[in-house]
């Protein structure tokens, strides 16, 4: 799993950050990516990374306002020509799909592939075999979610040496303690999948939250997660506006990571007010409270590799 | 008058070439400046010249494609967040008003402006004293207009010397004879406007197309104009693709031009499978056909000087 950000600026594109976008590439889980927010010239930001846009197979919008929506119809059309064909599903609050549709039809376009909506309400938004991902109400001017990714856990691996001594021939057998079945050997002995596979991995566990006040919902989403992906449009200083336009500060967000004992904290959605050097204070503001506090840039990717995040080129 | 390019692309943004858009700079004429189409990232263009959105007063769009009108909402807000206050006016087909309000309201984007829309039909589209803008329909897959921009031939410059040599005072008198009117002297003695004026200069003409087949409209926008403004998504080697998606060619570019007796055509609405070595030729085949024509780039500028067409920084 890789995190790299396509734009974390609040509002409006500045020349060094841009409107809101995540890749959220779960290329060696999945084979896909998934994409959070798509504000306008996601798709150009997207010519600068490795990103192809039909390996994007879900879209997470979420709220509705432009700096997190602009670019979705841009990016819809292109994908369609540069030969996505696969269906997409973009879930988003009520009213998206109206409007993208609307949008499509008025600009004639006709992708190449179907959208599949998914209106967003508190709760379970998907899940399949390996991944669950639930969605809580933040606390913005408009209604806004926060998104919880969580990995179930992974099958161990078959400790072959072990099976082999234990009289387990080569064959299929091996892919069936592998499966986590029991099997019986010729000479009736039973070998247990326990006996000969290592335990169950844990998976991995983002959160990632729209704009949003501080709040109680933001902490649920956090909680125990390994990387939580957080607005912070204000510092300390400007703690006023956050509360007047319904954002947050740098240390509101380190204290939702504190209190959700989250372990990596991504500071997001930073406001052009603040200039290169002011970030330096910035970020060391949060690092008080909560010392794995990094700060998200546009193109900044971060892995999560043997249960640790390193940022990477 | 200066047109600066913004976006010179075909269809889908590229590194080199951003979806369409052009600065129409009147700051000399008007203090104010036009822009003609509006495509995804337009604003992020703008970050990186020196225009002013709330100096930008009328939008003109081509047609309803998303390369044309995607980057509106967000230029919209931006111009808002920016401190605009003045009117915008947004000249455009049918179906964009309705877009655009249903837009807003979905992003729950407020402005600090008014917005009066224009919906544009074959005609003039916009008068007063010093401009008129004229629209006609061209041939596209969808609805689509180009735009002939006249500069009304403006005052002669007042002679001063003659003024003063034929006992004119210094003093209001001049004035009045600056603004076209004759003038009685203390002995009696009249003086006409046009003995103490020079002649009246003529304006420009400039002609900016939309996405467009070859056909006579575009021959009648650009007639005897200054300025032409053609797309020319493809060459002569894929003018088969041209006639397919209702598009032209760099040598129909350049034959619209000869036939209209312009002065210069200025090649715009690239496609992406031209490469840089590509455009060599690309506007050779151009110049064999009409001499005076260019190439535009995203960012290249123009600037009509004592009626001539520099390119400038």
């Amino acid at each position: 799993m890789q995190i790299q950000f396509l734009g974390t600026g609040a509002g409006m594109p500045s020349k060094e950050r841009n409107t809101s976008s995540i890749a959220f590439k779960l290329l060696e889980e999945r084979g896909s990516i998934w994409l959070f927010d798509c504000g306008e010239a996601t798709q150009h930001q997207i010519l600068h990374t490795t990103v192809k846009p039909r390996k994007i197979d879900k879209i997470f919008i979420t709220h509705l306002h432009g700096d997190h929506i602009f670019g979705l119809p841009g990016f819809l059309s292109s994908r369609s020509f540069l030969g996505g064909e696969d269906m997409l599903t973009i879930y988003g609050p009520a009213g998206l799909q109206q409007w993208i549709e609307q949008t499509l039809q008025l600009s004639k376009t006709h992708l190449t592939y179907p959208i599949e909506f998914v209106e967003v309400k508190d709760g379970i938004v998907f899940e399949d075999e390996k991944f669950t991902v639930r969605a809580l109400s933040l606390q913005h001017v408009v209604p806004c979610f926060g998104y919880r990714i969580e990995q179930k856990p992974m099958q161990g691996e078959l400790l072959i040496d072990k099976a082999l001594a234990l009289g387990v021939p080569k064959g299929p057998l091996l892919g069936q303690l592998k499966a986590g079945h029991s099997v019986k050997l010729e000479d009736g002995t039973v070998v247990e999948s326990s006996d000969v596979t290592s335990p169950p991995q844990p998976g991995f566990t983002v959160a990632i939250l729209g704009d949003t006040k501080y709040c109680e919902n933001s902490i649920r989403l956090a909680q125990n997660a390994d990387v939580v992906v957080h607005e912070a449009t204000f510092d300390h200083s400007t703690i006023e506006l956050a509360g007047k336009y319904g954002h947050a500060t740098n240390t509101e967000a380190a204290k939702i990571a504190k209190e959700a004992q989250a372990r990596h904290l991504l500071l997001n959605h930073i406001s052009a007010r603040f200039l290169k050097h002011d970030l330096i204070p910035f970020l060391e503001e949060a690092k008080a409270i909560f010392e794995n506090s990094y700060l998200a840039n546009d193109f900044s990717q971060y892995e999560w590799r043997k249960n640790e995040l390193l940022e990477i080129e």
